[in-house]
């Protein structure tokens, strides 16, 4: 392990109490413990309103009659360029993500740039056909946009903003607080490739088996699961925190514990491997090609099904149930037959991973 | 003028021909000519699609039946507090303008924040506070958001990105291609406020009479433009760029000319003093709580009485005349008689205006 990635682990893992922070840290950007907080503390207090208290990853609003879902990101991944895509790809596929964790069809999306003067015009323009790529593959338009520049040292290369605008046609109430008792846990393949590609990149490690970020846009799984049942309560995307954060927040909002088998959970053989030489856990490394489904007991075969029959689902598995049991644990089953409580991350195991 | 101020406005003045930066400067973020060229030469090619060829501030569309307004903005004005307001303040009240530019209603704002490591929490919440203080005054919810951190000398203090949803519930057709020869150009306000108040703080000067920035959402001055008639053609808020750069785009995107009485432009004593010191134009300095409107001409004095009745239309004026000669130049009747070329800003006046 590099003496920077060392230091970066270090200084986020944030000995002071959560409550004592003075200032921002690193972890307050992980997507667990320290970003909960930030949220709890400061934003949900100012922007006291029923949509932003959901807590899921998009704003859910009639609006003349029509269902829409509004999500916004930004994405200040380094390096911009990575095995398996770019930041301009990654901004369009999880926002596109974002949209369809709610189940809605994923229309339009806004962008913003934040260039950091001196960056090479010809990066932005291999950016911006990457984003239109993703677009069309997705079947979204940039429709507006935004372009602001920074002093140098002030930014990073490029920062980008994606919002997205879509729309739910199907009766289905999707939230992180609908997980009951009974309800399979299904996710949707192998975990931590983004995480691990990225790591790689920046650091020129070269692990056995190149590995490649996981990037890609999840709405027509969404949508060929929904067609297996209505009866799919949670939809996450496991990016930031990795699965053990994601089931740590819909145990925590739906007031359930939960069960998982190691054995169950898909990580390549090269993934694993990395892991263990960084010293990290893959439940705890993002995803971005990826989804966790919490589904109705009666439904989760045919939904399985229907996973495992599209592209992007094919290593789909059932790796839990949920429990009225231990709320609100996460136990997971270990290969060699003991029992460990998965918790939320309290910091970051990798700054900067989307 | 500072050493610094001067090094930035020299590195703003781009020495190169526009068609050959192989790099990001300062001025592609100006919003004038530079922006212009970013726009053109990746964004409109990569992005291609009829949104947002319009180049408008927004992207206007239709879904279900309903007319929607989505814009997007990156703020990262330094400093971040400034007389008259903060980032916070700005990003909302930025988005509420180019939403209520089209004649829509803003309804939900989407918030992502950009945090530099060491950033105090209590900056943070000072800031929350004041977007929400100005989403209660315009009447819109911040209903979703994200937050990232960025290691410390990648970000400064805060980038705040909001995306603003609104509905447009009138028949009208606002859009920068629509002035006709004829037309009378009206202005809501005092120019320059914003940008001067910035630079006094940045820079520590003192001028005679305190600056205030403007900063203020318009959306119901326009509402009671609208009720006084539906024949405003092209409605802009000269943000970054100013008056000068916003009537260019008009011009060149209406392919029209225009004349404009300098005598009639409002400027404070305290801005024009300000300004000649700097060596700047307050035709080119930013604003944020102002509008251009393009009306027709049988329109131009009830309009005009509606914005005079409202409180930050107080000082609106009728400033010139949209022509069907030398398109797209805009011309200004000097003071003293004689008559100037207004030419769109090339590069950048000041950087990291909003």
């Amino acid at each position: 392990m590099s003496e920077r990635i060392k230091g970066e682990l270090l200084s986020a893992a944030c000995p002071l109490p959560l409550a004592n922070h003075q200032q921002i840290v690193l972890g307050h950007g992980s997507g667990g413990k320290l970003t909960s907080d930030l949220v709890q503390k400061i934003f949900l207090p100012a922007f006291d309103n029923p949509y932003l208290a959901r807590l899921d990853d998009q704003a859910v609003f009639e609006l003349a009659g029509t269902r829409l879902a509004l999500t916004t990101d930004s994405y200040v991944v380094t390096p911009i360029f990575f095995p398996g895509g770019d930041i301009g790809r990654l901004a369009v596929n999880g926002t596109v993500n974002d949209l369809a964790m709610s189940g809605a069809r994923p229309l339009h999306i806004a962008a913003a740039f934040i260039l950091e003067e001196g960056l090479a015009t010809s990066d932005l323009e291999r950016i911006a056909g990457s984003m239109q790529a993703a677009a069309d593959e997705a079947g979204v338009s940039v429709v507006t946009g935004d372009t602001k520049v920074v002093n140098r040292g002030k930014g990073d290369q490029v920062f980008i903003t994606t919002t997205g605008l879509g729309i739910i046609e199907k009766p289905v109430a999707i939230s992180a607080d609908r997980a009951r008792p009974g309800d399979k846990i299904l996710l949707s393949g192998f975990i931590g490739d983004h995480g691990i590609a990225i790591l790689s990149q920046r650091e020129n490690l070269e692990f056995e088996g190149a590995i490649e970020s996981d990037t890609a846009a999840l709405h027509t799984l969404v949508a060929a699961m929904l067609e297996a049942s209505p009866e799919i309560h949670c939809l996450r995307d496991p990016t930031r925190g990795g699965v053990a954060t994601t089931l740590n927040e819909i145990a925590a909002r739906s007031k359930v514990g939960m069960e998982i088998q190691e054995r169950e959970i898909p990580v390549r053989e090269s993934v694993k491997g990395a892991c263990e030489i960084l010293g990290l856990d893959p439940l705890y490394v993002a995803n971005e090609g990826k989804l966790i489904a919490i589904v109705a007991p009666e439904a989760a075969a045919a939904v399985l099904d229907k996973m495992r029959a599209h592209p992007l689902g094919r290593d789909a598995r059932l790796v839990g149930t949920v429990v009225a049991e231990h709320t609100p644990l996460v136990l997971m089953k270990t290969e060699i037959g003991g029992s460990r409580i998965v918790d939320l991350m309290i910091s970051e195991q990798l700054p900067r991973i989307c």
